[in-house]
């Protein structure tokens, strides 16, 4: 797939302000011409320069007044981003100079670039798919390691690659019914069908493991949500300023999430989290309370990690009470529990071995194992322990930095995607146990192919491609 | 001069932020060898690279991960912004990777390079003089044409070739003394003394010319400072509002001014105008108000432009006591006046003609020319008149764009070298006047070249340097 782009684009590339360079990135066939009439090169020409080299020119406006010294980079069809000809002018960083160049490159017959077409025309042009291109845009916002690393794998091809393995195997399939449909008559159906059973088995829990690598994936990308419970006034908000003040890698409150709770993001060894702090647990006959109670049960239900908070000068009933209405919401087959008894530093030590004991009977009571749930004494007040609890929330979540390998799919476009491909493949099984005829599920096999296809783009609408790429920032 | 820096730095260039395109700048004897470490190209070294050419490489982290996939532009010295060996490394735009390539960069062997660091090496390494360098910094803050205009000028060494030109007479000035004190017993004295004294006043009124362009230069730069007078409540904050509002190119509040008037700057025609909105004009005896008021009076005395607020729905009395007061207050040798008369969409039209008549007349019992002043009809409110107003102010500074020849200073630190130039030029004259001996005179000249030379940085010390440079951004 080729399509030629008439039209020449140009767009600032970096950041507006004032800094010392600025990008200009201009892309399209009359590209290297568009620029020989605005920049002046002592030496030769743009359009005759060969790709990946660099030209001092000057840009001299209509008036004859100087506006810069410029360097431009060429780069020539197909070695550029693009796959088109282009030009990056690197000037001074001043918004009169960039918006002044930019004028010349209007009036010498490029026109102002939309968000994301440089990308989409790397798409159109196939120098990557529809998924790698996506994740450009996600390797731009990746604040993490860990979310970069998902993103830049993507990029590369990697998702790509094994959506193309998914894709072949289906065709394999496909071709085991036409087979079985050639030698009905002959009874060889037995002998293929469990080879085709296995078969779609292995791909149904393939794009079932990825649809459920979301949860992981989208928490990478937007911060592993931890939510803080405990009982009010332990001392939660306290924790959240000792864990933010420790470290200067600030990150602001996540965009676009509810302001309901108090959210803050931080980066801890490369991994970022979303601390959560939920309303006090109490029972309460109060309507608007019981409504930020129920607001509380649904944060933790939805946070991968549980820090419980228990007040160590709290007496005995209530502390238990706490420690049960905590582990009563927390589901151990997905969920991590870290309880934090919180205020060493004006506790007895008692309270504090006590308190352990009391979590170790209450967790044994309700069958859950020890190594099921952390306990970390700290004062938030202080920060004694807090370096422990950051340790142990980074080591809890090391392994999914180890292990580069996995896809974690973090696009809503494509579990919607993943999802309607299971969809079909789900009716797939459910049409050759009944018996139906395998020409029927042929056609769902189709289906599904369809949809692992229109991830990458072989299958896109200008609909889809405009709704993915109007997301992008201008110049990308 | 070419001072050889054993340190390689390296810094972002562009602004930090969520972009299509970062770009990483090193320079140093190293920069080449480290980028080798940090940069795995697929085809050859970039140390081994020609100067003026790209590279697409990628950078991997101590983990084995992928880091990004960049250009890096290869320039060799002395070609180069800095004179030294030079990468600029063209990366994706997002925080994470530009930090982590910053630490990577760090391992190899750079260091983080000093605001203004990059510019103080093209400075030391003769590639760029003091005034040129402290212009850079001028062009990147350049937020119009006319004050780009200055300051490019001045980067390209326009002023500095006239301050060449300006030390070559002062040292002819000491050659002619110097064969006065030769010939002092022949009685050559006087032949000469006529050429020494004119090419003394030429270099004087040179200075002083310079000098004396500093207001002006100043005004280009930080905007033609434009005061708007009258009497309160005649619809001078309407004004301002009818006129920010016609552009949308609107520059928030100068920064640093003082804030106990209000002042908005905008660009009309290329030209930066700074309104100072006033206290209102009246007699008081309330000791507050009067603070307020002769606050009013130093703006109005610093301005270059005055624009005096009439009101045609007042009385004759009051409009002529108002009429009066602005004219009191503007100097004509070096202000313009410009009176609106406002409020014309309630107003009776032969109150237009009659204040018009009553201004005429005014202006001439003060014995002020009336192409001095001009009389401009508007409603502030319906925003009729106002284009005329922004066509008027326009005019009236073209003159300033369309004399690109003249130097105009616009830096501090420069006018103190001039002036004290100045000072100690005029001492040549006046012991030249009193018979002085002239070895006195020739010391009072190298005083003045130390002074001009000084701007250009052939004098300077470590201290000079570091504030100049302090106030750079970091990565120029």
């Amino acid at each position: 797939m080729y399509i030629r782009n008439e039209d020449t684009i140009c767009a600032p590339a970096t950041v507006p302000g004032t800094g010392a360079i600025s990008v200009i990135r201009m892309s399209g066939p009359q590209a290297l011409e568009i620029a020989d009439k605005v920049i002046r090169c002592r030496k030769g020409k743009l359009s005759t320069a060969k790709g990946y080299t660099l030209k001092f020119g000057t840009i001299i406006d209509a008036s004859g007044a100087v506006v810069d010294e410029v360097l431009a980079s060429v780069f020539r069809s197909p070695h550029s981003y693009t796959g088109e000809n282009s030009v990056e002018i690197s000037c001074h960083a001043s918004s009169y100079i960039v918006s002044t160049v930019m004028g010349l490159l209007y009036e010498a017959g490029a026109r102002a670039a939309e968000p994301g077409e440089f990308t989409q025309r790397a798409y159109l042009n196939g120098k990557m798919d529809l998924a790698q291109a996506e994740a450009v845009a996600d390797v731009i916002a990746s604040q993490n390691a860990a979310a970069h690393r998902i993103a830049f794998k993507q990029m590369k091809g990697g998702f790509s690659s094994e959506l193309r393995d998914m894709r072949g195997e289906l065709l394999e399939l496909v071709s085991l019914m036409e087979l079985e449909l050639d030698f009905s008559e002959e009874e060889v159906e037995f002998a293929d069908r469990s080879r085709l059973d296995s078969l779609l088995e292995q791909i149904i829990s393939h794009v079932s493991r990825l649809i459920d690598s979301f949860r992981l994936g989208n928490a990478i990308k937007n911060g592993i949500p931890v939510a803080i419970a405990g009982a009010t006034n332990t001392g939660k908000s306290t924790l959240l300023n000792a864990l933010l003040g420790e470290d200067r890698a600030i990150v602001s409150d996540v965009h676009g999430t509810t302001r309901d709770t108090i959210e803050e993001t931080l980066n801890i060894d490369g991994v970022l989290f979303r601390f959560i702090d939920t309303a006090g647990l109490r029972e309460t006959d109060e309507v608007v309370e019981q409504i930020g109670i129920q607001r509380t049960f649904k944060k933790i239900s939805e946070a991968s990690i549980i820090l419980g908070m228990i007040d160590l000068t709290r007496d005995f009933e209530s502390t238990r009470e706490t420690i049960r209405s905590i582990i009563e919401k927390v589901d151990f087959s997905c969920q991590k529990l870290i309880f934090l008894l919180n205020k060493t530093d004006i506790s007895d030590v008692r309270a504090n071995t006590d308190t352990t004991d009391l979590i170790i009977s209450e967790l044994e009571n309700k069958g859950v194992a020890c190594n099921n749930a952390a306990i970390i004494p700290i004062s938030a007040k202080t920060g004694s322990g807090v370096g422990n609890l950051r340790t142990h929330l980074a080591d809890s979540q090391r392994d999914l930095l180890a292990d580069s390998d996995t896809t974690l799919v973090t696009n809503q476009r494509h579990i919607q995607a993943l999802t309607d491909a299971r969809t079909s493949l789900l009716r797939v099984r459910s049409g050759l146990a009944a018996g139906l005829p395998t020409d029927l599920a042929a056609q769902d096999i189709r289906e599904a192919i369809y949809h692992l296809g229109s991830i990458v783009g072989e299958i896109s609408s200008d609909e889809v491609l405009g709704n993915i790429f109007r997301n992008f920032c201008i110049g990308k």
